[in-house]
């Protein structure tokens, strides 16, 4: 038995789809609405403590972590192998999911919460949102919920992130000038991290990311959209995607 | 050939000489003198651009990043494995040391560096410091020495990662109830990454862990450092031995 539970297919939770899909493993899908705060509720804190998606159980065992849960998959299933054979690529590999996870992701996700929350808190009385937010496992991420929905961050914080996320491009256009995926010569957890962060950036930060400024980044998008796996990840069910596609549109002029 | 270019035996540098130890693995070793900026020296930066220690060089190819040098040394070598055979807890092992990375490190990294940093810059005038952290290649990082040297961090912040460092030692203590080890029945990675940040604390942070408040930690402790290779990590010269012992006494304080 293996259930993945998640959100719609971007971020994090896309980063496990795509791996499960490329893997080819059969899975029984739960939606975690997080735009209901689901995944703070009683249910689900019990499968994942800390109240993030997404969470794998699989034969009873719960297992966090999106980068985790991608090396598990890879692991456990059969199908074709998600990290290179040889030992130094796998380690880039593994620099990169890190680096997505600790400054690529975190950046992006500050923007996108500074200009998406709204979206979701607005319909919620001060009573009823701090209600919410006193569910949350993690204080964190409740400090993170309020300090975004109240007084939104600082023009500086906001600047510092868009620094990073110019970096992990240039990063990623770097890398791909040198091998054809971003771990050396075969398609890897690495590209699965970054996509699931950079798949939506031709569209939301067009001015950073376009077939002139980063042709190799652009060439390696449409690569991984060509991917069955991929595509299968994307055509997940998205009960939420015309608050997202709102707010996504509103995020392009983060980066005008 | 096998280099490993590390500072004093203390976190990330003793994370990985730690593994290379148990590991039994032999190599040449090159200490990078942090309280020299050693690691911003043009030698340094165009083995790991980042300028940061460690760094595993092996046949000619650079390994940056602890927690991924560890689990390629652990997967090149022969030797006692680090990871746990089973892979669930390998996954286990995995959210232990992205743990460590992500929310312990950074927590007690820069409660030492609030109270460590002027035993570093007191002796260099403005120029001089300034130009030091010119040439620190990260810009993250020259923010952190320039934020932490001149107006040091704020009450809230301090006390923000104070409550990340009580809520690992719990988190910690209560795995232990556990299982023997962080990562289930045997000796891994997790206790190592968790040793490294953690091995300190029963001195310069005595308030929180000690017998009492902590006694699987405390036994856990002691059984850390009654094996060879983390004594033999341990035995690693030191030549800022001094420097450091003085910032943790007055760190001390800071758990007080």
């Amino acid at each position: 038995m293996l259930d993945l539970y998640h959100a719609e297919p971007a971020a994090n939770s896309l980063k496990s789809l795509i791996a499960i899909k490329e893997k080819g493993v059969p899975f029984v899908s739960h939606f975690v609405n997080l735009h209901k705060f689901e995944q703070h509720e009683p249910a689900f804190v019990k499968i994942n403590p800390n109240g993030q998606v997404p969470a794998l159980v699989h034969d009873g065992r719960v297992i966090t972590e999106s980068t985790v849960i991608n090396e598990y998959i890879d692991e456990v299933f059969e199908g074709p192998p998600l990290k290179p054979a040889d030992p130094y690529w796998r380690a880039r590999m593994r620099i990169w999911t890190k680096f997505v996870d600790e400054y690529f992701c975190p950046a992006l996700s500050f923007i996108a919460w500074h200009h998406m929350i709204h979206n979701i808190t607005d319909k919620l009385t001060p009573q009823e949102f701090e209600a919410k937010v006193a569910r949350i496992p993690l204080k964190e991420q409740q400090d993170k919920w309020r300090t975004a929905a109240r007084q939104g961050y600082t023009r500086e914080q906001l600047e510092g992130w868009r620094h990073q996320v110019r970096t992990s491009i240039e990063r990623m256009e770097g890398q791909l000038g040198e091998t054809a995926w971003l771990a050396g010569t075969q398609f890897s957890l690495a590209d699965v991290s970054c996509y699931a962060m950079a798949g939506g950036l031709p569209r939301i930060a067009a001015n950073l990311v376009n077939p002139r400024a980063t042709p190799r980044l652009i060439d390696w998008h449409a690569r991984m959209e060509a991917r069955p796996g991929v595509q299968a990840a994307l055509a997940m069910p998205n009960p939420v995607r015309e608050v997202v596609e709102g707010g996504r549109s509103s995020m392009a002029s983060m980066f005008g």
